[in-house]
């Protein structure tokens, strides 16, 4: 299953192609950074965001796209712009039928270190090391969107379902339970 | 000139479009609210109002787009999808070549009142006074969607340049840098 992870953000929108076979199981197919110039309108630069992400989705056709949930932080300029850019994208999926899913920072980090309060570089060597990759990918934003991509592959399958289907599943519902009481 | 303002928002979002002839003088051409259901999933109602607004874009061709500008308030989960939809609605006038303008909730209030904290329903009759209205437009989504034009219709000139070209623009500005200071 080939899952789009989505890192939103307006000056940087990491986006990562992942294709997973279940827990445990992920392989890189493509990884980028959509881009717009701090300087130009912001309407424009949404525009010039959301239309990489278009391009991504007609050109890859993920089963399921997944995206950091935005929270409101210090720096409410800049969550605003986020916010923003996290609109256009999943409306883009909606309108092509993709679904999507969102997970908070936390959640991402978890289903991917194990900790969810573990440090970006250590994400990033996560991922790596997931994804059999040489080196962290780079910029931060291109690993993130990797991370997000499969915390939904690792996830999803017990979050869609209150009721897991196989006993495998069950075992996965439970280790991941087991993993947030820590 | 016609001007569709925009009161975002991801259960109701109020679009109104005026006609203006320059300070002072505007007329309603419509108003409507666009909805989405609470019960569905983000990304389809993002889409919903997306689509409602694509359409009033296409079947009005506004020469300009003035949204309120979305702050952080208490409610952080619904100032989110009011950011969300902006996102969406701003990135669609970009995709047209339709310029936007934002302005907060109190530069509306003191172009439409000339009091930047003035009570909502204040704003409505003066929507309903300016627009030579029968009554309050409802619900307030719609009227604060006609403010928002109104503003623009009213500041976009002063606003577009440092410099304000005609002797009246030189006034008008002149009156509202007064106004702000009250």
């Amino acid at each position: 299953m080939l899952i789009l992870g989505v890192d939103p953000g307006l000056t940087r929108c990491g986006l990562g192609l992942v294709e997973t076979g279940g827990p445990g199981r992920a392989r890189l197919v493509s990884v980028e950074v959509a881009r717009s110039a701090p300087h130009d309108a912001p309407d424009s630069r949404l525009d010039a965001i959301g239309a990489e992400v278009e391009r991504l989705l007609d050109a890859s056709l993920p089963a399921a796209l997944a995206i950091e949930r935005v929270f409101a932080q210090h720096n409410v300029r800049s969550v605003m712009g986020t916010a923003q850019v996290s609109g256009v994208v999943m409306r883009e999926a909606a309108r092509r039928g993709i679904p999507v899913a969102t997970y908070t920072p936390s959640e991402i980090k978890a289903a991917v270190t194990g900790n969810g309060r573990a440090p970006k570089t250590q994400v990033a060597q996560m991922v790596t090391r997931i994804l059999s990759l040489d080196a962290p990918p780079t910029p931060a934003d291109a690993a993130d969107a990797l991370a997000i991509a499969i915390c939904h592959a690792w996830r999803g399958a017990t979050q869609a379902s209150s009721a897991p289907a196989t006993a495998a599943q069950r075992r996965w519902a439970e280790a991941e339970r087991a993993s947030r009481r820590r």
